[in-house]
């Protein structure tokens, strides 16, 4: 299957207008298409941001689409064509179920590209969740001077959950800043920059040693509410939290509860449920919690290039038969 | 002059109670002993908090003299046996002016035990300071949801006031992060970690190009208020401020100013005026600024021994007629 036709239709839907930043231009496809190292048929591209009105018209003829946002019910009804979905994001789980997805398209990921941006983020996250910034956050919204002293980070201990891509980001920040780190994933399979990896049913011990815990799952119906009340009673007192995969794999009500009891010494979370989040929520003055609006991994520097030569990596590949990188496996959803 | 007694007196005067975690015994002290790698004296040592009613008393026999914080009135009428008088502090801007020094003593500092931890302190200060976590944290406290993406740090640029220990340590910090770093010193004297350092009257040109400027400098009458509008309007727009010297280096209502203007994107104080920063200060509230209560510099795993270890040093070269580290100049005042 998945054969392209001799002249390809490439269509990039960019982000909405109030992420102009991240529009990439047919400048920026010529560019990617000259960087290219492998052999790609000849592109017809074409730019529109999401929600153009000739979104549709456009869908009908594509058989490439990279989506910074993918309309899926378009894509669903004038989709035909499709061969390839290319999403910039590093999971799926707004774009499920995969029922939109036409019968003859791949639907591949952006997990990786994501990488460099959030080490380096998860390199301020853990010395802040270390040094007691999201303390000293509240003690400034409460105009209070309260000193609270503390060591080197080296030789504290991480527990990221998630060991693929942004994992693993983590994990390459946490050690070289010194720390131990250890991993929870599905397969307890070991993973370099790992020390240990295990699975969720055997993480208990690890949980409740670790001075810091860190998510970058991706939200399926196993992950959903994985950090709740029962997960945060189980990390030892004064650990930090910190969350880099999808605001609903917290329980926020629960996080909220271990804040305010002084069981976690701090959270600092970059996702949150819902996006954005709404004025009325309580999680914003929550005691000892920071939350940044879903930047730590987002490099805009290198988005869109790097968006880019992963798409024309895999049209490369899909026009000689070869595998493609980060293909969704639409049975197991991964 | 200078010399001791065949059998020394020591005196360790603690900090206030409240700072529990700062106290010498000792047991620390017999541990200083035996760790010393140079010949000392036999020692009679006494720890006493700040403010006890025997420290006249033990004053007036001792010959060496360590303070977490220093009781100049006492010195200055009980003394008259001290030969060095050893500060845990980097600067002597709280001991000014010096008429409480009895003529025979040597006043030394501890510049350089500060290193370690202020090196990660500015690592986490600098990311913070580039991701805009300023910004977010005056977001968050007006409950809105504001994105700003930003791409890797290498490659900007820091000029950093002061290029002493804190300084040098700040320069680490940003050289291991890829920052080009530039030194600000009262001689322009080249100095390790700094690609180039130049005098306060030199300063402009690098002052306009700097991504972030942090200051270390100690205080004194020449760089009290060296922070003012006349300097925040020299940075170049979006730049980011953080200060770990002393709070009055900088003119709070300017720096206030320029924050609430926009023109600069974020400031990181560790220090005020005065500390503690009283409830009805404007500064917690300020746009885009984030403060921390003096925790910079200060690493309670280490501190004691590391202050402990160069009190024996000092002591011992005390007792050889060697020079001693971080002797005070009376007459230059650094």
């Amino acid at each position: 299957m998945n054969q392209l036709p001799s002249r390809t239709t490439l269509l990039v839907i960019n982000a909405p207008e109030d992420q102009a930043e991240l529009h990439a231009s047919t400048a920026d496809i010529d560019a990617a298409v000259a960087r290219a190292k492998n052999l790609l048929p000849p592109l017809d591209a074409r730019c529109l941001i999401f929600g153009h009105p000739d979104v549709a018209e456009a869908m009908a003829t594509a058989n490439i689409l990279l989506g910074w946002r993918l309309p899926t019910d378009i894509i669903q009804n004038h989709g035909k064509n499709l061969r390839l979905v290319q999403s910039v994001n590093a999971g799926i789980d707004n774009l499920l179920p995969l029922d939109w997805l036409p019968p003859g398209a791949a639907l591949c990921t952006a997990s990786g590209i994501h990488g460099p941006k959030l080490q380096e983020w998860a390199t301020m996250v853990l010395l802040m969740l270390h040094g007691r910034m999201p303390f000293f956050a509240t003690a400034q919204r409460a105009h209070v001077w309260s000193r609270h002293a503390t060591p080197l980070i080296a030789g504290k201990t991480v527990l990221i959950y998630g060991t693929g891509g942004l994992g693993s980001a983590v994990a390459r920040a946490a050690r070289a800043l010194g720390l131990a780190v250890h991993g929870v994933s599905r397969s307890g399979a070991p993973a370099e920059d790992f020390a240990t990896v295990v699975t969720p049913e055997n993480a208990t011990p690890h949980l409740q040693k670790a001075d810091f815990v860190v998510l970058t799952l991706p939200l399926t119906q196993a992950t959903r509410g994985i950090a709740n009340a029962e997960f945060f009673g189980r990390m030892r007192q004064n650990a930090g939290f910190a969350n880099f995969g999808r605001g609903a794999l917290v329980d926020q009500p629960a996080l909220c509860a271990a804040l305010e009891s002084g069981a976690l010494s701090g959270a600092i979370i970059d996702v949150a449920t819902p996006e954005p989040l709404p004025a009325e929520s309580p999680l914003w003055a929550t005691k000892n919690l920071v939350i940044t609006p879903h930047v730590s991994c987002d490099d805009p520097a290198t988005y869109i290039t790097d968006a880019l030569d992963l798409l024309m990596y895999n049209v490369a590949r899909l026009a000689s038969g070869q595998a493609l990188r980060n293909l969704i496996d639409t049975q197991k959803l991964y």
